[in-house]
């Protein structure tokens, strides 16, 4: 997954005054700031200061930093699902078709945001998954989701014939989050889309390809 | 590649009162603690602590915390170099037996820290990546030469007839540290080696393998 803007989740930011606004405001603002900069290296005053909100209301809304993150995961996690559902249930397209156009949004993303801020997910998974259970436990549970959407879709595609038929789904599904989440890391050090582009090239032509007749 | 002793490195350890030895020492505590926290959060005081050093010595032996932090990266760079070396040049191994030890390794590895280490490059890349130019040139610069290595052993599998000939072995080089680190990633979260076991497999079926003949 990729951090983009998160305004579907948080439609009502433009409206200051009101608590849903400022608990969305403070949300949008940690979203960006923990992808970046990552959790333990992020004060809550900075992340007041970037919301323009005054310093009591942070324990008004979030009983810790910790419950805070948990908020940011989970907003991110309700965003991608939504982005998840319009690709991957996509009339238009060929389960297949879905999976490069998901990956394809993805190096739009990268080089969107100046190949900065990749995966909210991975980054915080990278940063916390052998310091805080909490947060190894949820992002564990953002993975698992994640790869049901795609073993859905392998699924589809071995029954419309897309894909050779040996594949297990369940297997390939975890591990294109492996992949990707490594090639998010790789475009941020090469500043570049040549590694989620190696990522696909490999994915579709060695482990998915139908012999030579689908090899790219 | 995986956080473990870098005692061959740093083999003056014992001797607390040369001055090598106290460098050799800070970035053997730096390496396991920046490996485990990362670099932002990590104070200059702790390292200090934990490697039992006076306060006054850190800016003897590096100008700047970012100086520590690409020394730690060396050092780390250096004793990676043996172990793939060692495992690599063996002459009792296959190629392909050669990349086989070196995952098995990897996963000894993880479970001998509990799934709490994982690769210091890709952890400081992770974090460091999209912040600072100087660590994302250096670490960038690590996984080229690790590719290089990956590369050799492919070109000799390929001369030795144990993969298919037809790989493009530059992509599947650089590709092998993208999948390997995605998976460390996930064994992190998931406190298994599940994650470098699918990477392997599916590695060595699909993407290496000769036809039905290599698949397992």
């Amino acid at each position: 997954m990729m951090v983009e803007e998160t305004r579907k989740a948080s439609s009502r930011a433009g409206r200051p005054s009101s608590k849903a606004s400022t608990r969305e405001r403070l949300i949008q603002v940690g979203t960006e700031v923990l992808s970046e900069r990552g959790f333990s290296s992020t004060g809550i005053d900075e992340i007041l200061l970037r919301a323009r909100a005054p310093k009591g209301v942070f324990y008004y809304y979030f009983a810790s930093k910790q419950e805070f993150g948990l908020a940011v995961i989970a907003n991110y996690e309700q965003v991608w699902d939504q982005r998840l559902e319009r690709i991957f249930s996509n009339p238009q397209a060929s389960p297949l078709q879905r999976l490069r156009n998901y990956i394809e949004e993805g190096m739009h993303g990268m080089e969107k945001y100046s190949f900065k801020r990749g995966c909210l997910i991975g980054n915080l998974g990278q940063e916390l998954g052998s310091l805080n259970d909490a947060f190894r436990q949820r992002i564990e549970l953002v993975f698992i989701n994640w790869a049901l959407c795609i073993k859905t879709c392998l699924d589809e595609a071995i029954a419309m014939g897309e894909v050779r038929d040996d594949l297990d789904t369940t297997e390939i599904a975890r591990y294109f989050w492996t992949g990707w989440e490594g090639a998010i890391l790789q475009c941020k050090l090469a500043r570049s889309v040549r590694p989620l582009e190696d990522f696909s090239r490999i994915l579709f032509k060695y482990i998915l390809g139908k012999g030579n007749a689908n090899v790219q």
